[in-house]
């Protein structure tokens, strides 16, 4: 990207957040400025950022923006927390970055000014946000690297809704797969789902994968059978929002339909994302608080009337994909499968840095 | 409607066919009036005129208006079966005026000018348009009356594309099924997928449903697999662009994700459309021409651009699902399950007034 997906602005323009206007991409690049909490969790809202990785970011940075201006943080990360229900990174980056801000205001104060809790916290929840950014970049490459051993060589991936460096501080999760096969030669093909009812495929991947000069071809999400019964697909790469400790997996509307669909074709469906998203307080698919959106975003399009007045709408932004359906789950401490919980569990405690069999990378495609 | 979905406009104002413009619904309700067969097979190719028996009538009222301008009948029934090369009824209807038109002019001249065939051909080609017309009105109310039978009371039902007085001389296929459970009182929901690319659902089945005060949601196509997963989907109801000879239907892109969904989730299909649709001269699925259109129809709406300029888009306009996905063939000579060859040749030879043991209204939902 030219513009960062989301950036820090410290003085003398902040502090605020800056991030890219994802809702006027592909036709504009264009910066929202959130200069307050209210203004971030309106532009979460709007779905100027999105993305599970990217909001716990932009959670934690709403914690620094507070802290700096003197708000209530407390109120600010609540408030924060329930911009989005669905995605779990929201809530996860933003108590971060409020527990080392708390953490640093219970400090016992120093000798100096310097060491005087209540100047120092803000800084402490910066420098929280910013390490949640670092380690999602780290994440993205290291779900890449893993991602790839899994995709063969010639492989025709399809994919749903938008996983790059748009809904990242990194290189994203599906997407970061995608690019490292890419940059492998091992990419023939990339069918990008259009993702309805806000195209974030036909917008954004599109716009992600013509800047990597990759392949790609754009289709209606109802096409994606017909494809996959053509032969054309060996392979479903997508993200996801929360995974329960089950291994339910709450993603973009369609993953589910294109989960069935790739089990029925046979082909095997990966689910890229950090661990952060692995909900262990949720403990099945079904306990998942699916957030339901406004009728209009299906019955208009960028204000064009689609659909006749007055018309109700079926709107749930996210679906539950039972563990059974996913083939695998790409994290950045390696590769599981099954999708259990046990395993989901041996995860959690694992150590990003070290290999054991939990990293099964033998999988055939 | 308030204005018929097709129309013959003899003189003075024709010789003419006028078509409602689905491309402007719901919008407006405008009128397009065809006085060539070039004209009319633009209207066709746009997609202003849609679904299978209505393209059967506006085939043949093409060789009508060929015949009446003294035209090149037999190049003009040529030009109108390519016009769209999936739906199967477009060539039926156009050959079987473009027949009687032949039968008229070879017959036999009588003594006075009044049985001069030259001048009674035209006549009769229209006279057989008009005549399929009649047949295929007759038709949506037998199938309504089928279909009902396998209508539970309280059933709520997905349906995809459109398949109503739009696509008919008559009240339609699939909808038509709708529109008697509803009178009925048996309907407590109606799902309309907005079906991508070109909304059809959206914008033409709403519209429908909104005048018929049928209780309706529309949804992403994508949202159905949650839907069905939540048990919320009693039946799904589809129409039909072709049947092969043994069994697979070629309809609206996205009706086979539906078909293997519905399965997957013990919800049965039904395919309703008329014996017409049934094309014996195509043995297999996989001998279906499937209908690619234009990446722009993907990559834009109404002009506004949805994807990044360049973007290559795979675009069927149909797909095929085997027959076993299909629970079972609503027609106007009854109800035929399973949906094999064997009992498709059956219906061919049926009388449709008969009742048999072909006719199972027995069908558990």
């Amino acid at each position: 990207m030219s513009v960062p997906t989301l950036q820090w602005l410290g003085p003398p323009r902040g502090p605020a957040v800056a991030l890219l206007d994802q809702t006027r991409l592909p036709a504009e690049e264009t910066v929202v400025i959130c200069e307050t909490v209210p203004e971030l969790v309106d532009a979460i809202r709007r779905l100027v950022i999105r993305g599970a990785p990217a909001l716990g970011v932009a959670g934690a940075f709403g914690v620094a923006l507070a802290a700096c201006r003197g708000d209530d943080v407390a109120a600010a990360a609540r408030v924060l927390c329930e911009a989005r229900p669905t995605a779990v990174n929201l809530a996860w980056g933003t108590r971060r970055a409020l527990a080392a801000y708390q953490a640093a205001l219970g400090a016992t104060p120093g000798p100096n000014n310097n060491h005087n809790p209540q100047r120092l916290a803000p800084g402490a929840a910066l420098d929280e946000a910013r390490a949640i950014a670092a380690e999602d970049a780290a994440a993205s490459a290291a779900m890449a690297r893993y991602g790839l051993s899994l995709i063969p060589e010639g492989a025709r991936v399809l994919t749903h809704c938008n996983t790059g460096a748009l809904v990242s501080a990194g290189g994203g999760t599906a997407f970061a797969v995608i690019l490292a096969a890419h940059r492998a030669g091992r990419l023939a093909r990339l069918w990008v789902d259009e993702t309805r009812p806000l195209l974030q495929g036909a917008r954004l991947t599109a716009y992600e994968a013509q800047r990597a000069g990759i392949d790609y071809a754009v289709l209606a999400d109802s096409a994606a059978a017909g494809l996959m019964a053509s032969g054309a697909v060996d392979v479903v790469l997508t993200g996801a929002d929360r995974i329960a400790a089950d291994g339910s997996v709450a993603n973009k509307v369609g993953t589910y339909s294109l989960a069935v669909l790739a089990q029925y074709h046979g082909v095997p469906l990966l689910v890229v994302a950090p661990v952060s998203t692995i909900d262990f307080g949720t403990a099945t698919g079904s306990d998942i608080v699916v957030e339901h959106r406004a009728a209009a975003e299906v019955t208009t399009l960028s204000g064009q009337v689609i659909a006749p007045e007055g018309s109700a709408a079926y709107n749930p932004a996210f679906d539950v994909t039972p563990p059974p359906l996913v083939s695998a789950l790409v994290t950045e401490r390696g590769v599981t499968r099954p999708v259990t919980a046990g395993n989901l569990r041996l995860l959690r405690t694992r150590p990003p840095q070290r290999k054991s069999a939990l990293t099964d990378v033998s999988m055939e495609l």
